[in-house]
């Protein structure tokens, strides 16, 4: 069986350090494609070319908005060591730079020392089957990333622009089963509604300038717990923190954006 | 007046997109030049191609450590806008990348939206005359920065490997008066002793990977207060955050490395 992701990522070879792909419009927010998706949709062809098969440190600054349809992908790989190795991508289509991507990666299934530093605890979250879905938080603009990502709130943030906090807290995995890996959660660190938006409400679209995303520990089965967070918004500019563990409570990614809040409307 | 950093950061065309530098020892951990100043030195580069002055986000990763002496920065300037701009570049020395870098740039003194969070307190910290030199915490390692930055810490963690949290207070300022911008911001993000360094004690040098630095507002003149943490350690890479207050209480920036926490000697 494959996946709807790893067939709506598919890329084709075109040369050295180039790929075409097909961005596909199921994962759209309004007219846009998501963030995530085309972040793991790029991060496809730096993985094809790097010996490691994780992701560690994923940046992806957003130049301009991509659009449904063929794209072009370059990439080089720079680096490969023991341990890790760098690569960097963008995504091209009508002859202009879409995302620029910089990335490390390594295997994170290679045991090694045994120090551990875990102050991150997960958010107070009722079971999936107790929180609220994110397509009844948005009347008017049309998600079919709703179609492929299933994403659950915690009640209280039912009402936008009611909380003092901005703050996102809810259960997230992908609508046909597939597995989450080190690329789903790439994708995953960037599909949640803007945390801005349980402060502000209806704040239009935020889009992002450049996400980090740093991928931990391989997930167990099963749902992902996120917490989204923005205490820090200035002129305009938001850093928005997340951290995802699995069901078993553990880290497995953190991430941290910079994305734009559009002026409120007059 | 030419104050140190400008000078020791000096860069002089060698073509389009090309530039030259020269690497000064002057801001050595023992070896090495520290990540920090090499950071600002490429960020000369890119700074010199794009048409905003400040920059709002910064990834560097470290692929080899650079050297003392001759260095080619390469860079693209891949997009100007109207608020932001975008570019990339890399310090190569021996025909081999060293540094990779991806940023963004704006304008800190715009004014804008008037919409604000700042769920960033300072940490708590006695002021600079009543805390501890960094040098005196430095038995053993010759450490040439501390010519060129002057950093005081909390009397708390003066003696390494005793505390339960990961974690360095402190205040940071450039030795000779150099005024604090969203260069030197960049470059202080990466300039206190490594937060695991309370925890663990004397660990050696503890590589960065990767390090993403964001420019949040212009600091007023004097001190910057900083506040490093260590909450994710696992299979020996760490995550630490930085955050940087400048004397008034703004949070000025705000900062995340990826770094490898060398074995345990046996």
């Amino acid at each position: 069986m494959t996946y709807q992701l790893d067939r709506e990522t598919n890329i084709t070879p075109a040369g050295r350090g180039r790929w075409r792909a097909d961005v596909s419009p199921h994962w759209n927010i309004g007219e846009n494609p998501n963030g995530g998706y085309v972040a793991a949709l790029v991060l496809k062809s730096l993985l094809a070319e790097v010996p490691h098969p994780d992701p560690l440190s994923v940046t992806t600054h957003y130049l301009r908005p991509p659009r449904s349809g063929d794209a072009n992908l370059e990439v080089e790989a720079v680096r490969a060591g023991r341990r890790t190795s760098n690569a960097t991508g963008r995504l091209i289509q009508d002859e202009r730079p879409r995302l620029l991507m910089l990335a490390t990666f390594g295997d994170l299934s290679t045991a090694g020392d045994d120090r551990e530093l875990t102050a991150n605890p997960p958010p107070d979250l009722p079971p999936p089957n107790e929180c609220v879905a994110r397509a009844s938080l948005e009347q008017g603009v049309h998600l079919p990333i709703l179609d492929r990502v299933e994403a659950v709130v915690h009640p209280d943030i039912a009402q936008p622009g009611t909380l003092d906090e901005a703050e996102v807290r809810g259960w997230i995995r992908f609508g046909d089963g597939r597995p989450i890996d080190s690329l789903g959660l790439v994708l995953l660190a960037d599909a949640f509604p803007p945390s801005v938006f349980t402060r502000f409400g209806r704040i239009g679209w935020v889009p992002t300038l450049e996400l980090t995303v740093h991928v931990r520990r391989s997930p167990a089965p099963g749902w992902i717990k996120a917490h989204l967070v923005t205490t820090d918004l200035h002129n305009g500019l938001l850093i928005e923190d997340c951290r995802m563990w699995d069901e078993n409570d553990r880290l497995v990614a953190q991430a941290r954006q910079l994305a734009l809040l559009n002026p409120a409307p007059a």
